[in-house]
This record gives structure tokens, C-alpha cells and sequence, in this order.
């Protein structure tokens, strides 16, 4: 059950790292909306591996076939079933991962709890995971642009120490892609290339954060309790491979504000009700209030690094460990989309649950 | 749908700040453990207001009773409900919530959402409705204590600026519980204490952070992809009334090291495996390690101030409004439990599909 | 978890037979609908033990009290949580049932599955947890009749080998309360009461079936695959204690025609589809096509029988019984509310799963 | 959501007759179990059309292929993919099922409900969407079997008038499988396939009965209430194609006894407890009690005849249409490994539902 994400639109992953493919199954999308591949792949591109000189360089071209859920280039309203297959299985490189843990991976922790594990490339821990998720979210992003008018977008906001100044009323997605680190700022993003490119000669990694936005979202959408909208949005991010952190709106540099400091006064102006500042984050008891939705996601520097390290083997003795995988110096630029695709699965499942409930 | 949380142990909350009262359903509890109302309502007293001169002096006994679920003492693997009648149900001094939205508060967006709302004393988005909650985690800590021998506790770490030294591995319930910040750092709980006082002479509320730890988790609980054990941590505490972020581990502060320095190195020992840090905070792919389990939660100064804000009435007017309900000048001393509940929620819910799928 | 039912329109109910009472949680109504008690009132009553020579003559006034969800007589979008107090707890009637297990009845599964069961007065088990069922029945049978013209009704079509003539197209309410039996052909009503008085004097009782019809239901409800429309009738009346088995439209009696006697042909009248027959029972391919849904469940006699017995004692020993509790001789006219219940249960939850995805 | 059946051992089916085929997602299997193909395709096989000539002509291998988690022949506890590639696809062969809707098929209500439908071959409601679920239920009932002991059958009881005498506790697989009918009453089963032949011969189809099994399931499966496992049954065998009724233990001729004739009268031996009877087929509550579950499942007579018959037109005008798709005269020898893969499913689920709560 732990594969499955969302209550109305709702979508399924499927898929090890070696072995047939990676896939998603889609349930719950309303019918009759365009869909093609054409939809689907750009996301996919944009997270695929290789695709510039700072993120991994494993082969894959990651091409997306729609294989149900659709005709003559519609949807039906029946499940999409989307599959890429696996190109690159190196099964060879990874042998020594048979033997032994790579500290900070998933290894120890899968072994432990199924009693088995696929090691080849990591098997279902392997980022190739979120392709199912990616394509997902690229449909759930179309509904909301051409149904809702919802623009989500998400960029690099801090790599280490570097930080970026990024405003998120008015951030572009052309300035996001106009760099390969996806940082809008080009400054910063000068300066963030510069050093992922040291981390990778070093064979080490850095992390960051990743910042996600949400325009356009109506007041309404989330849910009181539980199923909050922040709440929703955060267990999709740390549910993304490497993240450690979230927080929306002010988060935790909030708590250095008083309340009277810190509250969002509301003003009101041709019938419509607004906010003068937004440390809310565009939400507000679990519900959306109409002012931009925005968050941060901390990506930790990611665990295969090229330098032998102490781990232990799977008979549980002492051993050392380099690892030969692919080299993924920073995580960052691929988990962007991503960020958008989680966000976007969210917000769509929330519209959805809203008009079920309240239109 | 929002109301319900858990898929194996379930909980679903019910009831307005006004109204015949809170409560819980608990769903999934295993049978034959011992459980009468003395087990939970020692966790409700230590959510409840008017505990102490720091916190909200709403008065509210919260007395919890059990309407069913038990026999003689032991569950019987039946729906448990749990009921809180309110009592402190003052509706004419919320009379001014009638016909303004407080800001920062969940009015205007519960307004807009369902095109009604109870205005008494905020109604559902009272933290009232954390009583059941609490109650139902009391239950979980109980079956994670006795049949597990996990420990889950938390406590406040920072107050606005003020910051206590924690360490997870050691921190003791006899020590959060000597103070009336729960801060087992009797120095900086000192100064955390004047520092409330003088925010709640000014009419001001002041934020800060939780720390939530588990300790004696197994390993292997937790699932890969979107149940991740973080994420539905993550989910849990972005659910709480005022929390606005949450990281787990190193978390935002992890992003400052490279791979090299944040992996945890694994060792092994009597063939048992460790490692010899825990930045992964206990957790690595979304499964537990078997370290502790520690995380952080954030939370906003509280909204309801006794100065006068800019707003707008419900008729989309401009309008001014000063607070008077009760005055809950730091939530951080009440959230520690309901931190601790929904930490428990969360690790009953994976006990049990581990149990389900792996054992 | 086995205690929710529904996905969008959601009833988590609680409560034994003696405790605290019974009750029920409702998530997912949607808000601004007029309620009160008085709503909910009348279909208890008419589950209520006592109302009639013919059934259990257990002594409840079965009073619902709601504690959550509405406010000024209007519902809220949030929970509804209804109570109704337990009033005939007389342990002492059934206290050989602490030790020996009823024939046909639950006591030995539920000792053998919990390992421990409340044995006052069956528990969890009796049919007091319908209370929950018909209390939420009531509101959804109001929002389908008020917001989409819905009309659903039950009523008594067989006692033993006693058959009435019934239309599905034709029956009406007023004919089906017209007598004890809730059987709208009053030939048949009489010859059926008759019979059930003979079983109550002998100390036995009596099965049969009762039909279940929903009027009005717009072409496009209900889902492919898992989730039909028939499917989830089938759960919903084989969820219902003493039921034994369900069929819609032709439903057994089918099988005796072939393809072409059995096919309902299609005709258009005035832009608008209707069928000619309805063989189908207003269902096809799991969706509703906007003929009359009518569907039987068939009801075993009640196991509480006033004769001597063979059974098992708690030690697995071979033991006799006598039933002391009160007698039942006939579940059937109490089931008919529980049967409209259900169906407006699964036919409401239908109604928003159609708007969240096709609308 | 309609897609996904189960809670903890879960399948998700997608596709549509014509396109990349059809498949299915089981999450939640337990991981270290053998499974190749080769315990998948067996059972396809005895679902498949062409299997002989009292079926569909249909011409498909419906070769199944594992593309996610297994790992050197065992399970990951991953999810395991199943896809199976669409072959006989004739498009042409349905033309005229672009603009008219087949009587009491499904055409009508796709159309209504998600206003578009693959009208190739039935799309989405052909029965070719069972593949998917006969793949996961020999999953279910390869663990059901080599870890539980639990054996499932299913096997023709009835077709149109010729009932066949069939013993549920010692019916015997191989005399199922013994003809082409799957009924193990040889003297029935020879008129069952002059039956059948007949409808071919005319264009026509028959209906009946199939008799589903489940031997050896331990007490205690299934849950109180709203999930009881004869409700679970009910709604698995009313979701398949062309069902329209489902009873269990006595079900409709149970109503024909009373209370005292009805009862299973439990009796004890070298402490083991078992019935003198079984009207209750095997579950008492909603829970097994170690008895033979047994049941039946009424399958109409299928809608595809290959006479001409009155119908409507996409726009709603009186047609008249002869199908000219694959004509299959008895749906019945088909639905039989249909039957058990939904009862398999159905105890899988409760299996690890029990292992969770109550063990």
C-alpha cells in the first residue's frame, strides 16, 4: 500500500531499477482531457539522468508509452497505465552493493525489513522510482494550467552554503530552465555549477533546497484536520528520495517573529479578499486562501560518493566500501520536477476532493 | 475524509469548539490490552489549557470517557470511542468571530471553503479538536511501551531565540516535565519561561520549536516510496494546529555537509549492526535503522493576539478586530504532547503493516 | 478498519449492545444542508426493537443526539457525530452466554479471532451497531431526495414461502408502513404476520427477503471494474447482520433465459434513452443507466431461538443452551430501513464520486 | 479508485481490449515467496478464449510477463507488474459498435458517465480487464496454499436448467478440470455442453451458477461489520462481468427453514470445535469458523448475441444492430478461474488484516 498516493487522483509506482521497467498507473483522472506522450516526456527529460554535466551521467533515455487510458488521444476516465522501459542495467557495476551496505542508503533498511533485496542499482530504492511520478504529475500539471489555471513550478533556491534570491510571485519558468542547475538567480546559479562541478571531481555531493510554488490555486482547496493541504504537501516531499526537510510560507524562520508580527492582515478590495503579506504561505488552517502557495524542501548532499567509506557487509562484519555506480553529484537540478510533479499531484487530488465535496 | 488518520490503527476526530464536545473513534486497536480512561487522561492533562500561567486559561477539565471498545478493563478489538464534553463554551465572547475573520486564523478560508462555518470559539478549528487525538495516541504509546518497548517522547527545544541543548539519545520525561515549558534544559527553560510571560503581558504570542524522539524503534518499520516513515511523520506534524515545518535528522542544517561528512557510517558489534552517527535521523529509504528516531517541528507564534489587526468582515469589508477569547500566549508546552501522539499514531500504524506484509 | 464504510460519503460506527452506547462518525457530508434530530429520528424509530408485536420486544427509545457537524441547524462540512444511549442493559439475561456460545451467532468467532468478546447481550455483535448505519442512512437518504430527486425505499417481499407481488416502479412508502410487516401487498402483509406470530409463540423464527429499490438514480453513476454500482450493494447488504445473500434485477432467476429473452433493448423517446425492459435492475457494466436500481437480500431466520440446543461451552466442552434474551421471530421488517439505509449510503457515495471525476 | 481492489494485499487492474494490452499492480505481497511466470500462467490459461469450442474464438495467448518485484525468482515485497500484451485486435470487427450501443452492455453508461469510450472491442469493459485479476489471485492462492494450507475452487453448478450435484468438501480440481465446462457432475456436465453448443449454434448464449470454495481457511478471518468477509465475497464476485447474484452457506433457500431447523449446532472433540451443519457456509459474523466457505455466484446469460436486436444510437435514435464481435455462448467455464482468483484476493487480504490486529 505504501506505493500508492493520493484519494481521488490517485496514481500507483511500479519497478526496480533493473529489470523490465519502471511504471505508473494513473486512476481517477477525468476523461476527455488531451493526452499524448508529448505531455508526458519533457517532464521526464527534465529528471532524467545525463542530461547536463552536473547530475548523473547513466544512460537512459526515459521514453514514456502510454500503454491504457486513453483514444484517439483523449482520456477515457479508465486508469492510464505509463511505462519506461529500463536501458542502462549495469548489473555488473554494482556487485559489490551484493555484499555490502552503502552507509546512508536504503540497503541495510530493506534487507532488514523484506529479508531480500534487488541490489542491482538499488532495485526499487533507486531514484528511477519517481519517473512514474514525474509522468504522473505532468498530467495532473496540465488539468491544473487548462482547467484551473494553476501554474506550478519549482526551482533550486540554496546549493550548501549558496543561496539564491527568488521571489516567488513573480519566478519564471524560462529563468528556471535558462540554467542547468535550475536556479533562477543567475548569479547564484554561476556560483552553485562552479561548485557541484568541484564536488563532482571530488567524487563527493552536495545538498540544498528546493523551492516549490503554487499560483493560481483558488481559496478552498485542503481539507480541515488531517488531510491539511500543508500537510499533505509535506508528506509528499519527504516521501521524495533524499529530502529531510519542508516547511511552507514563513516556516521555521517564522518562529523568530511575535504573533502580531508574524499574523497576515487581510484587506479587501473590489469584492475580493486579500492579504498584505504572506507569511501563511498562501494556506490557512489546512485550506488554501487564494495568495501564493509556496515551500521549502531540504535535499540532503545525496549518499554514493566515489571514496571508500566504513560499512558493514550483509553477514554483519566490518567492511569497507567505493562505490562504482553512477556519480550523481547533486541531486538538486533533477528534483525539481519532481517537487512539481508531487506538488501538482496534491493540489490535483485536493481539487478534486473539494468539488466532491463542496461545489 | 479529512478526519480520519491511519490505515491499520485509524483514528477518526469528531467535534467543535462549541457544541456537545470532542472525541475520537480508534479503529484497528489490538485486542485484550488493558485500557481504562486513567491511561489517557494523564496525556490530555498535559494538553490541556489553563495547566499552567504560560499557556491558554480556557477552563476545561477534558475529562475523557470511554463509550466503547473495553470490557472488564481490556479492549476487544472494537471500534474504542472516546468522548470529552466541553465545558468553558462561551460563545458571546467569540460574538465579534461572528462577523470578522481573524487573521492568520482558519475563518475566512473554512468560510470560503464550505460557505458556513461555527464561529464559536473557532468550532472545528479549535485546537479542542487535538483532544482526540492525544487521546487515541495515549493508547498507541501505551501498546508501543508495553508490547514494543519503544519510547516515544518530545519536548520544547526553542522558544523565538532562545535555544536548549537536547540530546535525543538522553532526554528524560522526568526532565521536560519539571518545567511548565516542558524544556529539560532547566537554564534556557528559565528564559523561555520569562520570555512567555512578557509576551503574554503585551497581548503577544511568541513560536519556537519541538523536538520529537523515539527510541527503541526496530528496525525495518516504515515503507519505500510515498509512506515513507518521515513522510507520514512529516504529514503528522504538518497536521497539528501552528506547525509550519518539519525536518528530520540533520535535516535543513544536513545541507551544509557534503556526502562524505553526512553518510553515516555503518558498524557492526556483537552481530548487530549500528551506526556510528545518526544524521538520517534514524530512518534511511523510509525505513527504520534502528537508531533513534529524532525530528523537529515548527511553530508559529499563535494567531490570536489581544492587540487590534487590520481584517475584513464577512462581507468583505475592511474592518479592524481585537481578540477576546482566551489568550494562548505559547502553544509549545501544549503541543509536546500532541507531538508525542501523533509520533505514537504514526509507529502504531507501521508496527502493524510491518507486522502484516514482512513477519 | 473494518468499522468505516464508503469512500467519499464515510460512516465509522462504534458502540456494544451494552456500554456507553452506540453511535456513528459522518465525514465527507457536504455542508449548508438544514439538519436536526428530527431528520434522523423517524428512520430509528423504525429499526427500534418494540415497535410491534412481531419483533423483538427489547424496551430503547433509541433517542439520537447529535454532537458535531451542524450549527444552527445547518450541517457544517465537517464530522457529525451521533450518539444514541444505551438503555436496556440488563447483563443478567445473558449470562449464561459469558460461558457457552450461541448457535449460528458470533460468539465463537468473535472469542476465537479476539481472543475475548463483550457477551452482554451479544456485544458488538447485536444488531444495535445498525443503529450507527440507519442514523447515517437517514441524512443521506435526505441530501439524495432534496438534491437529486432520489427516491429509495424497501420493503418485505417474502416470509418463509409467503410471497408478495410487488412493482419496484410502483411501490410507495405509504403502503409499506400501511402494516407491522412492511410488506406493501396486504394479502400477502396479513398471511405474513400470521406466520410470524406462530414462530414467536413456538419460540422460533422466521427468514425471507427483502427488496430494496432506488428511483431517480441519473444515468452515470457507480464505476467500472471493483467499485460497481451492484458491487458495492452486495457489500453493502451482505455487511447486514442475518443476511445470507443478494441479487439485482433478474439476479438468480435469470440464468433460466438466454441471451436474447434477457438483453433490455434500448429505445429513444424525445432525445432521452430509456430501456424496455429492465432485466438489468437499472445497472450496466456497474453504472447506473437511469432505470429503476431494485435488488433482494435474502434474510436467514434470526439465531436466537427460545428452544434447547446443542453447543460449546468456553472450554470447548459439548454443552445445551436456551436463549434467555429477547426473541426476534422476524428481522425483516426492522431490516428495511436497514436496507435504505445502505443503499442510500452506497448510492450517496456514488453521487460525489461521479461529480469529483466526471463533472 | 474504482481500479484498485483490496486493503493491505491490494491489486490494481488497467486496460483497455485494444491497446498495449492489459495488466495489473499487486502491492503489498509478502516478500521471499517463489514466483515466476509459471505459476501465473496456468491459470490465464484456463481463463483465456479459444480454449475450446464452448467459448469465445478469440485468439490469444495471453502470455504473461513479470516486470517488477521478483529478484532471482522470489518476491521483493515490492510491487509486482503483470502485463499481458493485446493480440487479436480487430477494430474493424466493432466498427458499427462506434455509433450504436450494444444492449444491456456497457456502451451505454461509459458513454453517459465519462462522455467518450474505447468502443474497440468493449475497451475498458471488455472481460480481457480480468486478466489482470486472474494474475494476482494465483499469486493469492499460491501463498493462500503453501503457507496457509488454504485451498480454493471454483467449479459450473448450474447452467440455465441442468444443476449439477457437487460436494463443497470434497469436490476435487482434477474432476473440475476433467471437461470443458469445469462442472465435476460428469453426467451434468455432458448435457451443460450439448446446452451450450445449441446456443452457439443459434447465436445465443446461457447463463447459470458457478459454486466457489474456499477449504481449510483457519477461525478468525474476516472483520466485524462493514468488511465481514461474506460481504468482501459479495461485492469481489459482484464486480465481475455479467454477475448478477451472489448467496452463501443456505442463502435464498436458507429463508425457507426456521431458526431451530437453520442453526449450526456447534459440538466439541479432543478441544476442537466444529458444526453438525454448515447453512452458514463457513463464516458466522462476518468471520470464518473453520468450516468449508461455500457459495454461488449467478452469471445472466452474456449480452452478445449474434441476432439482430433493437437498440439506440449514439445520437440517441432508435437502431437495430447484430454484433459482429467474438461470439462466446457461455461466459461460465471462464468466470471459474475468475471466481477463485476474487476468493483467493478476498482471503489473502483478511489474512494479513488478522495477522495484523489480532495475532
Amino acid at each position: 500500500m505504501a506505493n500508492t498516493f493520493g484519494r481521488l487522483f490517485r496514481l500507483t509506482t511500479w519497478g526496480e531499477s533493473h529489470g523490465g521497467g519502471v511504471g505508473v498507473v494513473v486512476d481517477g483522472c477525468p476523461p476527455r482531457l488531451e493526452l499524448t506522450e508529448a505531455d508526458i516526456q519533457p517532464d521526464l527529460d527534465r529528471r532524467r539522468p545525463g542530461q547536463s554535466k552536473i547530475v548523473s551521467s547513466r544512460k537512459e533515455s526515459d521514453t514514456v508509452q502510454i500503454l491504457s487510458g486513453t483514444f484517439e488521444g483523449k482520456t477515457l476516465g479508465t486508469p492510464i497505465s505509463l511505462w519506461v522501459r529500463n536501458e542502462d542495467a549495469r548489473p555488473e557495476a554494482y556487485s559489490e552493493m551484493a555484499t555490502k551496505f552503502r552507509p546512508s542508503h536504503a540497503d541495510y533498511t530493506y534487507q532488514v525489513k523484506f529479508g531480500i533485496r534487488n541490489w542491482q542499482g538499488g532495485g526499487r530504492t533507486s531514484a528511477r522510482e519517481t519517473i512514474g511520478r514525474v509522468a504522473a504529475g505532468a498530467i495532473a500539471r496540465k488539468i491544473l494550467r487548462e482547467r484551473y489555471g494553476v501554474e506550478v513550478l519549482a526551482c533550486v533556491q540554496q546549493v550548501q552554503r549558496i543561496m539564491a534570491r527568488i521571489d516567488p510571485e513573480a519566478v519564471k519558468l524560462k529563468d528556471i530552465e535558462a540554467n542547468m542547475v535550475r536556479c533562477p538567480d543567475p548569479v547564484a546559479a554561476g556560483k552553485m555549477i562552479r561548485l557541484v562541478e568541484g564536488a563532482r571531481k571530488a567524487g563527493d555531493t552536495v545538498g540544498g533546497i528546493v523551492l516549490g510554488v503554487a499560483r493560481g490555486v483558488p481559496p478552498g482547496w485542503g481539507e480541515p484536520v488531517f488531510d491539511r493541504l500543508e500537510a499533505d504537501l509535506a508528506k509528499a516531499m519527504l516521501s521524495l528520495p533524499a529530502s529531510k526537510g519542508f516547511d511552507i510560507g514563513s516556516g521555521f524562520d517564522g518562529i523568530l517573529l511575535t504573533g502580531t508580527q508574524h499574523n497576515d492582515p487581510f484587506r479587501a478590495r473590489g469584492g475580493k479578499v486579500y492579504t498584505t503579506a504572506n507569511r501563511s504561505g498562501g494556506i490557512q488552517g489546512g485550506i488554501s486562501n487564494g495568495q501564493t502557495i509556496y515551500f521549502r524542501v531540504a535535499f540532503k548532499p545525496v549518499a554514493t560518493v566515489m571514496v571508500e567509506q566504513e560499512t558493514v557487509d550483509v553477514n554483519f562484519r566490518n567492511a569497507t566500501l567505493k562505490a562504482r555506480g553512477r556519480h550523481d553529484p547533486c541531486v538538486l537540478p533533477r528534483a525539481v520536477p519532481m517537487v512539481e510533479a508531487m506538488t501538482a499531484l496534491v493540489l490535483m487530488d485536493h481539487a478534486l476532493r473539494h468539488k466532491a465535496q463542496c461545489e
